[in-house]
């Protein structure tokens, strides 16, 4: 059988965790990285081949699927219309209220173009979102809570650094959790945003900067930590360096519901990653798979992880599945 | 729209589960329930309809889906593809290594006769497997690991009421705490039997009996006790019956895996059930759902969870979905 050729398109955190994940599955191979830099700029992990993103219409006939690796905020809703017209797409795009816009955007490009997208992979859209919709499907009456973290926010992070007289900032977002324990006591709680999380920030300043004002500014920025019970602790850029070099996130969607007689059931999935991109970037080669299969079936147009039979994800048979998995 | 007219065949605590969680699904009607015994005989919860489960084939126009209830051991392998002539159906089948075979008995009939089947739904099988399948597809190096319970075993319970002198009789799976801790600690640890789990028997002595012979007798069951650490508890009828007279369940599915360079990933999904039964029903009625869905599109023949896109589930258009959940 062929093996499924992968293009990358941006290479950040998430596209070099793209490249490591291709390594991971043996009926994939990687046509290379397409970046908006000039590309002999670009030195990958593995030594793949990188292109110029501007060139990516040569390459119609070589990629299977592009994986496409930029941001949700002004990358994602301009390159996966544009790049859908050239390929079969995957995308990470995590902007929840701007969702269904993106998704109507890419299903007319992708259905005229005769090709197959699939957007808002990855854990959070993506597999906190399946597991939203198995549970509410089952114990249809109940209550879901979204808990994030312990991870770090890139969002947040950023704003941490956009302070003046921040030098390097990160964020880190923490679960509450004698909250989470509310919720697995079955009560249902009605909890407050303050309730849910705590934000955790780790700041080196600059060189006599006013901490006491920084500290300030962070607490009270609307939208990031206004609502939050925020912790600024100041530290070297030593201990920075050695300590808040890592991506880790996670989470947990819990689903308390009742049946029959006011019978309490309880269901409840959470990952704990060391590489939130690296992770992300599993998620979507695994569903680059699923594409190819159902591409090669006819599809066209946009699908969410909602729209896709679980058994297109595994490099196994039906058969197998059943008599190995089920 | 039209309402999903759902048939239960076989009444026992599942049809009784699935006769409550039609109520709870208001895109769902019950036509009844259909039984091996004298229908007069049969007491309903909510006074539904009862039929005799031999009359069946005049009721083929009037029910959509029909849930069979029956147990794995001797009534699915030939009610289900019996009654797969006459309707769509759903069973919770759940003797693992006997499902490729049951699959293609389902199948075959189904198909024959026009209907869809699905087979082999509830928790386990069903959404743990399901989470089996989503965990190795993302993360293909590493190891899954499911723990069940703290809960009770119909078929370890039913085989302590056979041992000599046994009046009343439960038995809890326990899962062991340091076993599921080592596995969080992503050491992938090899585990045994005896190490993942251990089981708890509660008994009701019939007068005079001899309490030494019957723990040993129990604790040395081939196949059901032997490869466990297990306790023996003598207790009195009345605490027996104010104690132990629910059929709570749950478990865990793990998986412990790696991506890039050695960089550690988790995924755990766990339920907690104060009734198992009736939390299986609630798997099975909204599978009722899907399966209403997709006949509608033309499919026939059997399917298993594996099959089913998560979206078929779900009460919500596709546009609520992505709108609302992902």
């Amino acid at each position: 059988m062929n093996k499924i050729r992968i293009g990358i398109a941006g290479y950040g955190n998430l596209g070099k965790g793209v490249e490591l994940a291709v390594r991971q599955n043996d009926d994939m191979e990687l046509v290379g990285v397409f970046t908006r830099r000039e590309p002999s700029t670009v030195k990958t992990v593995t030594g793949c081949n990188v292109y110029s993103l501007n060139e990516a219409e040569k390459y119609q006939n070589d990629v299977d699927v592009m994986i496409i690796c930029g941001g949700s905020a002004t990358d994602l809703p301009e390159q996966t219309p544009e790049l859908a017209k050239l390929f079969n797409i995957i995308d990470s795009f995590d902007t929840h209220a701007r969702i269904p816009e993106h998704f109507a955007n890419v299903d007319r490009v992708a259905k005229e173009n005769n090709h197959l997208a699939m957007i808002s992979l990855g854990w959070d859209p993506g597999l906190f979102s399946l597991n939203r919709l198995y549970a509410e499907s089952i114990l249809p009456d109940g209550k879901t809570y979204t808990f994030w973290g312990k991870g770090v926010s890139q969002g947040h992070s950023d704003a941490i650094r956009r302070v003046d007289g921040v030098k390097r900032g990160i964020q880190y977002t923490v679960p509450v959790e004698d909250a989470m324990n509310a919720v697995r006591s079955e009560s249902m709680p009605e909890l407050s945003t303050r309730q849910k999380h705590t934000r955790e920030c780790w700041v080196v300043a600059e060189d006599g900067a006013d901490l006491a004002k920084i500290e300030e500014t962070i607490k009270g920025m609307k939208n990031y930590f206004d609502e939050y019970d925020t912790t600024v602790n100041f530290i070297s850029e030593e201990e920075f360096d050695a300590v808040h070099n890592k991506m880790p996130h996670g989470g947990f969607v819990m689903r308390s519901g009742v049946t029959g007689e006011n019978t309490h059931q309880m269901i409840e999935y959470s990952l704990k990653l060391e590489s939130n991109p690296e992770f992300t970037a599993s998620v979507l080669i695994c569903y680059a798979r699923a594409l190819s299969r159902l591409r090669a079936e006819g599809a066209t147009g946009c699908k969410t992880a909602f729209d896709i039979a679980p058994a297109y994800l595994s490099k196994l048979s039906p058969e197998e599945l059943r008599a190995k998995m089920l």
